[in-house]
């Protein structure tokens, strides 16, 4: 079949001044991943490609450019999974190492495990080959100021609102069907500004942040961390999916759902196992963008579609 | 409506000498979760009794007698949610509290966030008020043994299988409905033995190991974690209780689906927002039981139910 990769890069109320680098950020990431996709490669390694581009660009929540704690510290987390057999990694309270998703990536492949945490997660990385670096050289401007004005009138879990002219950093996420009809779906994130020290959000759960079915299709989600992980988000689009409703559907009822009955917002990106997309957002904005029959869609405000011609080199 | 406790003391290859202990710790735990009820306590209340009770009960893989991960520590996670909200507490990687189900629940009514791990978890507790316990008090023969046997001859993930004259110990769980309709559930564990450093399973996860929804039921997860948090166990048979599937056949189809597909057992214990109770496990036993209309009910084999009367007092 035709491989689809679709990529989030957070839902928030991201100020105006935020949304080029996004739309930008997400157009290269998706060509990350869609390269591999093209060169026959797998859904796997296309959604870590394109969450790998994303946890370096300062203009996402992951990796570099991850909010801070209230102790001032990055404390990232993010999970893979893989449709076919559920086999999935996470991690959390990884502070650094500059791609959790790579070390997740590892524990799916590599662990007995699925989920490993804190100085475990930096153990078990050490062990697999992976190379720490000075947790302050994951730190941005952007990320000190937007604990500064959290400090100053912050509210815990709208970090993506981004007060004044900073903010707007966002989870990213991927979600990508190979030419073999496999699923992968990957999720990274620094969390929310200001949180408390250890805590640990949707993103790494799975069935909460990340889920992957190869029999009904793949979810990633983007939002108010502890309503995704009480709603489980991405299972109960996959649950309306498996039900016959159709991804674009599923994911709209299930956010919506979600907001009504939590009251706060969140994003989704969905893939049928026929390569249906779902994208919906009950934020202010998202940034998405996929690429299909040599075109990149992408968008951040609400009924907004824009695209562009791609031919893959 | 009648209020309804019912609990499970965890799911596994429990060695025939592990039986009468189990048996015995679930009817004194199911009685102290029903004494609050009876009393016109909450659900909430009701299931953290009952778990404590398993906590302190060195027959269960939960607080003290809690099994040890390859470093020999003890590192124990809990959940608690209530349905009437989907307000949910969750810690991991707790090393020196004799009650983790406490802390959680001190996250669900204390803390902005949901989850909360490692040095958060004990910053946390430590702030609430909880002392800290020496971590080898929590160190029971049996679980030295379990590690011993595991590190001659385990297999991760069977930690329940107690090879020989061991182990047997499990996770514990615990879903009320009080005498106003509310649901809450709870489920405490040690993990598995020979885990790593770090390893998180399905009890803290809301959707794998523990799920509440007043508008739906309730549910309590025991057995192989990592299969439990792939297949998101809790949250599948409530979905399939919201489509309309009774308790009893809802948590049967759910387990028999995770362990056709996973190749790992399980057991789960459901009740409905009617009072309709739910109890299967794919494992060789689970041991559990259920206060309704003056009797206590109890089992630990496939297809045994006991019953005791009992008049609270």
């Amino acid at each position: 079949m035709e491989p689809i990769i679709l990529i989030h890069g957070g839902a928030g109320d991201i100020p105006q001044n935020r949304v080029k680098g996004k739309l930008d950020g997400v157009k290269v990431a998706v060509i990350a991943g869609h390269k591999i996709l093209a060169q026959g490669g797998s859904a796997l390694d296309a959604v870590e490609a394109a969450v790998l581009s994303m946890e370096d660009d300062e203009n996402f929540n992951a990796g570099y450019g991850s909010v801070l704690n209230l102790r001032g510290e990055v404390a990232m987390e993010a999970s893979i999974m893989r449709g076919e057999d559920l086999n999935a990694g996470a991690v959390t309270l990884v502070k650094d190492f500059p791609h959790p998703i790579s070390i997740a990536y590892k524990v799916l492949t590599d662990s007995p495990h699925s989920f490993i945490g804190g100085e475990g997660a930096k153990l078990f990385a050490l062990d697999k080959g992976f190379t720490t670096v000075p947790p302050e050289s994951l730190i941005s401007e952007n990320a000190k100021n937007a604990l500064e004005e959290f400090l100053q009138h912050g509210e815990l879990g709208r970090t993506e609102i981004g007060m004044k002219n900073e903010g707007g950093v966002g989870t990213v996420g991927a979600v990508a069907i190979d030419k073999y009809g496999h699923i992968a779906v990957a999720t990274s994130t620094g969390g929310m500004s200001g949180k408390a020290v250890g805590r640990i959000g949707d993103t790494p759960l799975i069935g909460s942040g990340t889920y992957a079915d190869d029999n009904i299709g793949g979810v990633s989600t983007t939002g108010h961390g502890e309503s995704i992980l009480k709603y489980c988000l991405a299972h109960s689009i996959i649950k309306l999916m498996e039900n016959g409703t159709d991804a674009n559907t599923a994911t709209k009822e299930a956010v919506t759902g979600m907001t009504n009955r939590l009251k706060n917002t969140a994003g989704a990106i969905t893939l049928s196992k026929n390569g249906d997309v779902g994208i919906y957002f009950s934020s202010k904005r998202m940034s998405w963008a996929y690429i299909k029959s040599n075109k990149i869609f992408y968008g951040i405000e609400h009924n907004q579609i824009l695209e562009d011609e791609y031919r893959p080199s």
